[in-house]
């Protein structure tokens, strides 16, 4: 008989270059995750709410919301990756590629492509490229991260330093459009007769409005139903000891909730298809009240594609304060232009839109 | 470039009578909502929960509440209809015709059929007619509603005021009943064994004992299932400036609650056909506790149906008190007789009821 | 016209040994309460999670996790066994038959094999045996279970004393293992290579780190989920009345905090199979946080299985506390083994385990 230790997932130290995680806990999604993601985010874009809207587009049936599709699948790589995390620093390459839909099962796995030791040999910052692929061996999302991973021993020494390269941007000939998807029998009344990708203009800003209070059991539900396993999300009794006493909020939820808040406005960026780059610049507690505000980045039309274009979108997310009430999205400190801080999320992304 | 401006629903002043509204959104709905009912209000109405005793009551499969899917076509209206609503005054003529099941998609439309600026020229009443169809293009409900509506521009003229006709109690030669539904085979014990028609007067009154409290979590997650996004329920930001400053509970899930608890004590009542008439006489907040009272207003038997028959049922919410306590459900305020400050819904509604 | 009167439960008077109860409200189980279960607890055992995971070890789909089954099947007896509990007192021989698939009905019925009144004259203890078929008539879960329940009038005798004969444990032969299942094809990535049934000893301890704070919507929401309608669960207004004035959290949903929590660590217990023995030793109130502990009671080889074995476990879980900071999970009080004021569930159980 024996205390047995159990696992404490990944230190940095445990990390080398090349080494391959296939996630634990595959995952089949159903139509109850696509119910309860409405429910946990007032998600209302028709194309992932209605059979029929999607088989007007080409689907057999209505494909689950890309944004969920990538908390499950981010989810099952927190074990391995980041269990140990003392900041998530940011995300790139994030491509979409085939549909998903209900009954389909997700696996993920990871590559470390690269690791460097912070200066202060306490920790240090590993970056993964993970795939997730459906039951036909296809992939449905992958990305590239890099997280702050604490050191377990300090003295453990970690020489290999390898940076990897990664696209500050996806260019748009990488960017994967659904075989079947097409608009062209959209209805305008579909998403409630909103802006098309003609209407707008490189620059265009726009605030969503709509507030939405994140609940301790709502961000909980969230993150129990991707199954990410950080304890800082749930754990309060450890996380009174902490300078900042409250559970976190997964970064992921406050993508979703963005995300819906920005149909009011945005309601024809129907299909998600990229990720550029993505930060969490603030935590968020429940109590926090999220709104959000788009700035069109770049719009494209493609060869042959009277029904959608290509939009790239940055959507900041923002705590308790609206952008009428703020100078700027930005403050300069110590001569570093930083987020102001109620600043939540500043997600930079491609999607296909409805002309 | 430009800081564009979203959609901000309309005012009053946006209204005329015999406009068309194809409300957005589209929804399927799926056996998770009906689970996901269940979690949020604890219903235990058998028809609605097994498929044996569906199939037993002649249906393939088990219907949806009746409840659930008018709050889903509900909240369709609201970005349409509501989203400046001072007060939801008053629904009529609520039907339920054919049955809806787990796979089955909702489309809405209203029609405005009255509108009556009000004295202070600062807001009016619209009075619209909204219709849900599956997609077999069947009526699944229809209704009558009144709303207070703000304008954005006082100066605004709006002339025209029509008052529509809407019958106090839908007769019933209206009522439908599903063609399927027979309760010949019903066993007594898939409801408690509960009382049955022919046990009831009327005039007979019912406390069904059970609380339910009110978590934050719970009606937002409801609200955002029936996706209907009126920013009173969600965005507590915006509420810390109110005289009353918490969001809002929508009203239809204290229905829900009322109707979950009224299980017990009228567990036979198992299919609601008709809303004779409602009113939220005043405003919940999570926190309250909700119990229910029910009075049987009418009973009626139908011509070759010894399964079944008709009740009028009066179904009142009341928060944080139990009528045991209570003198009245009115009190009398200026020569007026209104509603006690704790009773927060009064519903008349007609449904069928097991012999 | 009349006050009529709601089903009040039974109390302990309107027992008689012999006595059958066919339970209220059958259910069907569907894929949303899978998927409502991991939002609500986290759990992540691969088996209930993925078809693709079920396929491997023999199942045509995935199979519900057998807790889930219990708390719905659980949940239907309340309403006539334990609406006037005082207490639960414990519970034996749960034996796990056949398995469970989303579509299944569970229609539940009790006996009661034995009763005895209390010294007091105010209340006394209902035994009764449990039983849950699935549509075709299939055992899917059994149990026994005692509680101490109310008398409506002192006065009343209830001179019947039987104490029934139950095990306090099952004893393996008596134990079901799915006629289809095998872990022959699993792979050891599933469930994140962790130990497996020949790396434990009997004795060994596993504190499983992991914390989970409940939410008052959380369990609000699983206990609706089971149509357990016990009161002290939902009525906060009852509450305020009680020396400890906050709402129970229903102890099985303790059980399947625990039951995740614990996949860390014995993430190879993939099928539970019976419960010898179960105390809800002290309650739990929202705002508390869950940790579990585990402890080996036995093992054993099956006789031509290299796959899998027995394995028996003593869950415990610890509310707002760990281990690693007591002395011991029981103290000494007026004579007595009791637990730690802090311990909340002890539950010892059988499952089958990877090799």
């Amino acid at each position: 008989m024996a205390h047995l230790e159990v696992p404490k997932g990944n230190f940095f130290e445990d990390f080398t270059v090349g080494q391959n995680f296939q996630h634990g806990v595959p995952r089949t999604i159903s139509e109850a995750d696509a119910t309860l993601y409405l429910a946990l985010t007032g998600s209302r874009f028709p194309l992932n709410c209605a059979f029929t809207v999607a088989q007007s587009c080409g689907f057999n049936t209505a494909p689950l919301d890309n944004f969920l599709v990538f908390h499950v699948a981010f989810g099952k790589t927190v074990n391995d990756i980041s269990l140990n995390a003392i900041a998530n620093l940011g995300y790139a390459e994030v491509k979409f590629e085939h549909a998903c839909f209900a009954g389909d099962t997700l696996s993920v796995s990871s590559k470390v492509i690269g690791l460097k030791e912070n200066s202060n040999g306490k920790s240090g910052i590993v970056y993964v490229h993970s795939i997730a692929i459906n039951q036909f061996d296809q992939v449905v999302v992958s990305w590239k991260r890099w997280v702050m991973v604490a050191k377990a021993d300090p003295e453990a020494n970690q020489t290999e330093t390898v940076i990897p390269a990664y696209d500050t941007s996806v260019s748009p000939e990488q960017l994967h459009i659904p075989e079947e998807l097409s608009f062209k029998n959209w209805q305008p009344h579909f998403s409630d007769n909103q802006l098309k990708l003609d209407d707008l203009s490189i620059g265009d800003v726009i605030f969503h409005r709509d507030g939405m209070t994140i609940n301790d059991s709502d961000h909980s539900l969230a993150t129990r139903l991707y199954q990410n396993n950080a304890r800082v999300h749930f754990d309060q009794h450890m996380m009174n000891d902490r300078p900042n006493p409250h559970r976190l909020v997964y970064g992921g939820h406050i993508i979703s909730m963005c995300r819906a808040l920005s149909y009011n406005g945005l309601g024809n960026i129907a299909w998600p298809c990229a990720i550029n780059a993505g930060t969490h610049a603030n935590p968020s507690f429940a109590g926090d009240t999220i709104y959000c505000q788009s700035e069109i980045l770049d719009l494209m039309a493609l060869e042959d594609r009277e029904d959608l274009g290509l939009v790239r979108v940055k959507m900041l997310g923002i705590k308790n304060n609206t952008p009428d009430n703020m100078d700027s999205m930005f403050v300069e400190k110590d001569g570093k232009r930083r987020h102001h801080s109620d600043v939540v999320l500043d997600l930079d992304y491609w999607a296909f839109m409805i002309r």
